[in-house]
């Protein structure tokens, strides 16, 4: 699969061979914001980024490409020539990795000649959109976890190879503790987990056979036990027990269907009666933030989530209302005025404002303003280099959105939707700034053409 | 990326220790269904067979990823040599893509030593389920435009580059016309469109002049007109085809946002006034079959529709419940009893009967039955090698899904969930077998270790 210049919309290419034949080759500022929250999500978590730059730093058009950019007929020789020199030698600001963050607030602003900023969009759009998308559904299913592990199960699920391995890392930002896949362990050396599937139960001769035979493999191992009766299936751990007296290790059994609060609750006592109160209880089956609520909030006895599709995927809203503007040409700002997607024009700061620790409210500012707050924007790449190393470390990404998400007020890090939503102010400078470009707009580019 | 033998669950590499070490090498048999379709799919369409059938021939350990494994601690290295002899020899039939099909229907069943067929377990479940999810979304869309051309652009808006990529092959099969996507448009040949932004718009010094320019560039262009103000955008059109005479092949303009119904026909009329009945109008926008239904049923006047977000996701099912489930193992069927999550055992076949050419009901019978009906279940993999031409050819694949989905009843292919589910019947030897299965397990499984 092509991970790189062609991975881009045609209208990319045949708008930078314009700019290419226009000589509009000038600076320019693109902003990455969401223009709306999906209905179930009171914050976003900003993520991905470190893939977007290794991405972006490696772009290249090899012969391959551009013979088949020559192929469609609309690109001379001259513009492909030009192509194969292509790198990205712009500026990129972001928003740290793990930070929240609510509508119409910049996640990232590119700042670069007009054809490498347009070229990199689909990149930009994709790759932000699907970590931000799953490390934001994460920080649900954790918070409904009460601080309780949840597992990652989802590689099977998620919609492509890479959704599951950057998802896997998503995830672990947004505050999962494992994962299932491989990959994602191997990729961002994230910790793995994982014992047994239904498949290995049902090619022994019996269940019994099947957990005695793994346990002498591997005897720290979870033992799955709801392939044909889930309250059996813990009475032959328990055999088990017995059977191997001390040398029986198992450290948890897994509940996978049914209703797991009241078999958690018959396998908590079956396996405390034998005196096992060691053996965790891991739940997994078509969970969700809504369902592992109701668990936790009921004080079911499962000690760790294991969670597949419905965080593979982000089910309850798979993508987002994300979108990648210009906002700033040869040093003009620049919007649009479309029905319902007016952009905020020129480069952004964003300053989170807090009070005894809180976030109470945060003010979208010009770039280079000095306001009170937090400023959340810093460079990342300069002149198409990383600013340092590049954010590398995954587990203070993780701390880092832990802190962060609980210096939201208490209302917006809950799951149901805050009754007043998070306040996100326009600097007076801003707004000034976008009255005048609209004002401009009115006035050049439509009333006097109209005339 | 790796996008390899790495692709897997932890759990099924310690299943395949244990397969090793216990010496489990006998022939099995997986299947791969979905339990239940989504609330708003009255059939999936199947796909993603011909990518599969690439990871699973391609499916090597090398050294790095051995070295991972080790770096585990639970695997000892005369597994791990064994592992870098793997290779998939196994065989696979399924169901041609394009085939609609149903719940508990097997998609594909792979006969192979069981190790085997663990081992692809995740590349299976992920790669079926992502094309199948998504060209099953596109047979919506395609129904809704009733003949108007689909556009896909939803690459942007995809989970991650593979989503996207293998997505517009899948929807292409579901009867989407082209993708904006360069990168589908080279690994697959799919047709590719796209012509203009915003932000070219607005990089220009007037939406007047960016036309002019674009258009000395690509004479037969779209111009997007709502940058500003749609109907204003749409009058500089028509200015543009003044000023140029002769020379104005423009072939389309696109609305990105408003009403798209309103501004269609207040569109169309300025263009057909001015004599320019041969433009086209596209429209883009958030769009999925619902809104495009309601935009064929009162004719609007939009040509081809561009859609995103919805279809690149399948927003309202962005996850299949899609299950791959030992069904048998050394000549003996295998089957869960776990809640809600019974399977069929041993290897089936589907026989589509057919009334007039209309698909009426579909059994599912025993591999080797000889039934009424066409079987669908084809051998596409023996011994580890392509049966054929592995299926290439996606316009061959677009055609069949095309007459596959007419033969359905109108109320299937219909947006709206149908009054009667299709009749999925059992056979009544797989119905038999099932029972003679289920009455072992509970003698020997569950009755025999509880004594």
């Amino acid at each position: 699969m092509p991970r790189n210049a062609l991975f881009a919309d045609l209208y990319q290419l045949t708008m930078l061979r314009a700019y290419f034949e226009l000589g509009m080759a000038s600076p320019s500022a693109f902003s990455l914001f969401v223009r709306k929250l999906p209905s179930r999500r009171n914050f976003l978590i900003a993520c991905g980024l470190a893939d977007l730059l290794t991405g972006i730093e490696s772009l290249r058009f090899d012969d391959d490409q551009l013979g088949y950019l020559r192929s469609l007929g609309d690109f001379p020789d001259s513009f492909l020539e030009w192509l194969r020199g292509f790198r990205f030698t712009g500026d990129i600001y972001a928003l740290p990795e793990g930070t929240p963050f609510f509508a119409n607030e910049p996640i990232l602003e590119v700042v670069a000649p007009i054809a490498q900023a347009q070229l990199i969009e689909a990149l930009v759009l994709n790759q932000i959109g699907l970590q931000t998308v799953l490390a934001s559904k994460a920080a649900r299913i954790v918070t409904a976890a009460r601080g309780r592990p949840i597992v990652d199960f989802g590689a099977r699920r998620a919609q492509g190879i890479d959704a599951a391995t950057m998802g896997a890392r998503a995830f672990y930002i947004g505050g999962v503790t494992a994962t299932s896949n491989l990959a994602a362990g191997k990729a961002y050396g994230i910790p793995v987990s994982g014992t047994m599937a239904h498949s290995f139960i049902e090619a022994c001769a019996s269940e019994a056979e099947a957990f005695d035979s793994f346990v002498r493999i591997f005897p720290e191992t979870t033992l799955l036990v709801d392939t044909y009766d889930t309250l059996a299936g813990v009475a032959k751990v328990v055999a088990l027990s017995h059977s191997l007296g001390p040398k029986f290790k198992v450290r948890a059994i897994r509940l996978d269907s049914g209703d797991l609060d009241q078999l958690a609750r018959g396998a908590r006592q079956i396996l405390d009666e034998a005196g096992l109160t060691n053996v965790q209880i891991i739940a997994s089956g078509g969970l969700d933030e809504d369902q592992i609520d109701r668990l936790t909030t009921r004080n079911a006895p499962i000690d760790i989530f294991g969670v597949g599709t419905n965080m593979a995927v982000s089910s309850d809203a798979p993508a987002l209302d994300i979108a990648y503007k210009l906002v700033e040409y040869a040093g003009v700002g620049r919007m649009k005025l479309s029905a319902g997607k007016a952009t905020l024009p020129g480069r952004k700061q964003i300053f989170r404002n807090f009070h005894r620790q809180a976030a109470v409210y945060d003010v979208v500012g010009r770039h280079g303003e000095n306001l009170s707050g937090l400023p959340l924007l810093s460079p990342v790449m300069l002149s198409g280099r990383r600013v340092g190393d590049g954010g590398g470390d995954l587990d203070l990404m993780r701390s880092y959105a832990k802190e962060a998400i609980e210096a939201l007020p208490l209302e917006h890090r809950s799951l149901a939707p805050p009754v007043t939503p998070y306040e996100i102010r326009i600097s007076l400078k801003l707004a000034e700034y976008q009255r005048s470009v609209v004002g401009r707009l009115l006035r050049t580019s439509i009333d006097r053409e109209l005339k």
